[in-house]
């Protein structure tokens, strides 16, 4: 039987598929960018970073990581033809509030410790200073030994409290 | 200088932040949902599948690969209390078109020897259909050992040319 979450992304599905008119899409973004942001709920990219359906790639995360992203940003590069990245992280971060040694202990208490084990080498990448992590992700993917000297890269700071932006780098 | 890129994000951001006014919301997912969905530039989570702001994680990513959302969905699952999974690849993905060997190749060429053997045991994670990709991911997702029984998963195709969703399971 669905549930209640199945049951309303069908019925907003429904409603949004019959109102659909740009099928006529390509594959490749159209304006050539890829935006790295955060999984967090309280982020509409499209709404509030200005991105036309069809215009850029949209990677989302726990945190905004460009490490975590590094597979989807070389396939939107490689293979896609983007030539720009704008980093996002925001103000109010999950990511700012719990440590490793946390995250490994919430997880063999609520899965055993079966599956502490298969993840005992994951790095959850939590950050202590929200600038700080933005500086660093641009400088992992500026200058890297995977960078591409002639693909831009700027990293921002979104405000969940008054929905601006805020430019680190 | 800022690019054309640049300046969109900045402007259309100042028109979204002058309009805001859920800085409310809380850092937990009201809903206790997470999507997993591809970064494809033709998806626009929110309004296709149906979710307010503040309502549900969304982790997008190259293909829409649980796998490589692992990271997040533990934190989302375990930090911040979300109790249901929608996976949803898509019609005409991106990861359809190319092995690992074409990925590879793309990647010495047009950055050097260097940086293929950074990613050397990278998997870029290409799939052959796209059925068979969302039930693997489903499995992974609620059978592998870090899964929680507890915790609803379905999978999904979202067709690019209709906007509609169909369940595969």
């Amino acid at each position: 039987m669905a549930t209640e979450i199945q049951k309303n992304f069908k019925e907003k599905n429904a409603q949004y598929a019959s109102q659909f008119t740009q099928g006529h899409l390509a594959l490749p973004p159209a304006k050539k960018y890829l935006i790295v942001t955060c999984m967090d709920a309280r982020i509409d990219p499209s709404a509030a970073f200005g991105v036309d359906l069809g215009d850029a790639h949209i990677i989302r995360n726990a945190g905004a990581s460009a490490r975590d992203a590094l597979r989807s940003v070389l396939v939107s590069q490689l293979l896609l033809g983007t030539r720009e990245v704008l980093l996002v992280k925001h103000t109010g971060c999950g990511m700012l509030t719990f440590s490793n040694a946390d995250a490994r202990s919430l997880l063999a208490q609520s899965r055993g410790a079966a599956a502490l084990d298969a993840v005992r080498d994951l790095d959850f990448l939590p950050f202590g200073d929200l600038d700080d992590a933005v500086r660093e992700d641009v400088r992992f993917l500026k200058e890297g030994e995977l960078a591409d000297r002639g693909i831009a890269v700027t990293g921002w700071v979104y405000d969940v409290q008054t929905g601006g932006v805020r430019q680190v780098v």
